[in-house]
């Protein structure tokens, strides 16, 4: 581990408990019976205590894309050839793809960053270029990386993310683009919470039942062959992770050392995050999931983080689509700390106060 | 029936289905997996149906909050007094309340309508003062109110509904504010599925497990009192509902009527269109659920209409919360049919085209 990932770890504090318990308290004398906006309650709360301010507001908010290249596709994974993951990031510098559409829906700037995709780019202005290597190698047949790649990668992300922070940064999103990754996902997925491939892998971007038993054969073999240690974050990004998952982890350690909450998106953004929470468990404190994917491993890696997500909407795109609805939603539960009143503000009667 | 309500059930026709095609047509072509956006992708196209374009905007949207009181409540069914209904009126029109911040935060008018509040109100210019009665009769022991009062109560919010049309109306979102009114909605979702008093009430603002069963005792008399005709919409109304779950079912009618998207809220809301579509079984092509709320009986009403919910915060506040968050998801839906590019536009490789 480098200096500079160790730095980043020594940095994260969890959460704020006594800010926490002072937002709740304000939820509470809120005109509204307690708890009655659910999770929009807890959200507030929580954000509260990671910001150490009981409202705060979302002036600059991005979401961080990252793409790169997956060698374990020559395995047969994907429905999609390896060359979309490049063809898709013209449409994110265009700003036409779908998370463009709903970054702007909620006024975030969308970052994208080249983790190592095929093939690479022209110099672009609103590409950032870091890529680790020219896709991973296959993990089926070996580590998809080395293990000074799996902290270039992390570092990678931590870079991007403060480079952001020094420019301003409230609220970050998680996006990613990469033909392939969901393999690498559920493998990250089995290899910490010890379930079984067959178990947290899905259909990815639409394969049929055939090709599904051979993905999880595959993420069988990718663990059998690499042995992933658990307990070891950088082990697991190494052997079944890929490039952009590893630079996700990064902006999410990066973005929890600086306090600023992190709204992660679907299946992978969830295995960036179990890659950054078993770094630094008190990652957690700082993540906020927004949607439930169809991905069935996302629902595992949620639970296994004790996470809860907003949004039910059958998603699979990745993108950080999730995400960026999800951040206009934290941003309206702050809202509510901040521009209600509370029943003695408004002169209404409170039930709960008088019980 | 009067004549003012036949009229605009016999306006109501379904959405237009050769406008789904070609909506859905255009989402399969844009650069993502086709379906990978979920029920983002399913509600664009049903908004192109409603309004009779691909893609709609939403300049006019606007939130109606309808209150009333509830005579049920001498029954000891709510937690809260009964004159909290009214008291919560004035946070409304202060803009204070948590529907004016989520409805500030989409950028949505709030409607306030007094249905019927017991004390009611002085003249405010941004409360519209209809009110049927000084809150309903007690449906425990006998119809909650008449049948002409029913039908005046739909035809109330019909008119609501259709001057704001006048001014401009694009997308509108369903809110109540009424003591007792869950014990009213369970009621109407038992009379009209035929399920259990038991299997469709809940905890509502909050009471404990003696307070529950004595809800159900209360909801089961009011049924063998009133013997609700659950083929009749206007009946089920009268026997056991409120007057502004009447104003906001006239409200749900008359925007269909007029071939407007209906994000409908919670519990109350979801009473209130069950009885639109038990008059008008085409109203569900115009309906949209916000979210799931905690009171059990929402997801039987929701499936019973055969809706499913966006977004999954365990609300149980009513007052159009849920409605005015999946407004901005309804919102976000459309942009993507509007402002991305097809395979063909980007020049990226479609697998699905290819298959």
């Amino acid at each position: 581990m480098t200096t500079s990932l160790l730095q980043v770890l020594n940095r994260i504090e969890p959460a704020d408990k006594s800010i926490i318990e002072l937002a709740r308290k304000r939820q509470d004398a809120l005109t509204k019976p307690r708890g009655s906006l659910g999770k929009m309650e807890e959200v507030s709360v929580r954000v509260a205590g990671m910001r150490r301010c009981i409202t705060s507001t979302f002036d600059n908010r991005a979401i961080v894309v990252m793409a790169a290249d997956h060698g374990v596709v020559a395995e047969g994974v994907s429905a999609y050839p390896q060359d979309v993951t490049r063809q898709m990031v013209s449409p994110f510098l265009n700003g036409c793809a779908a998370i463009n559409v709903f970054a702007h829906h909620i006024g975030a700037r969308v970052v994208v960053v080249d983790m190592g995709v095929i093939g690479g780019f022209e110099p672009h202005p609103l590409l950032e270029s870091r890529p680790i290597g020219s896709g991973t190698a296959n993990m089926a047949k070996g580590p998809a990386m080395s293990r000074k790649q799996a902290t270039d990668a992390i570092e990678a992300g931590i870079a991007v993310v403060e480079s952001h922070v020094a420019r301003g940064l409230d609220i970050v999103g998680t996006g990613d683009m990469g033909i392939g990754n969901t393999t690498a996902a559920s493998a990250i997925c089995a290899a910490i919470t010890g379930r079984s491939a067959a178990d947290v892998t899905g259909r990815g971007t639409g394969i049929d039942d055939k090709q599904f038993l051979h993905k999880v054969a595959v993420i069988n073999r990718a663990l059998e062959i690499n042995r992933p240690d658990s307990s070891d974050g950088i082990d697991v990004l190494a052997k079944v992770g890929g490039f952009e998952i590893g630079g996700l982890a990064g902006v999410i350690l990066g973005a929890v050392a600086n306090r600023i909450p992190v709204v992660i998106d679907g299946f992978i953004s969830g295995s960036a995050a179990m890659i950054a929470y078993a770094l630094s468990p008190q990652v957690k404190d700082y993540l906020i999931a927004s949607h439930l994917s169809v991905e069935c491993g996302h629902r595992i890696m949620l639970e296994y983080m004790g996470l809860q997500p907003l949004l039910l909407l059958d998603m699979r795109l990745g993108e950080g689509t999730g995400a960026a609805l999800g951040i206009s939603l934290v941003e309206a539960s702050v809202k509510i700390l901040r521009e209600m009143k509370t029943f003695e503000e408004a002169g209404v009667s409170d039930k709960d106060a008088e019980s």
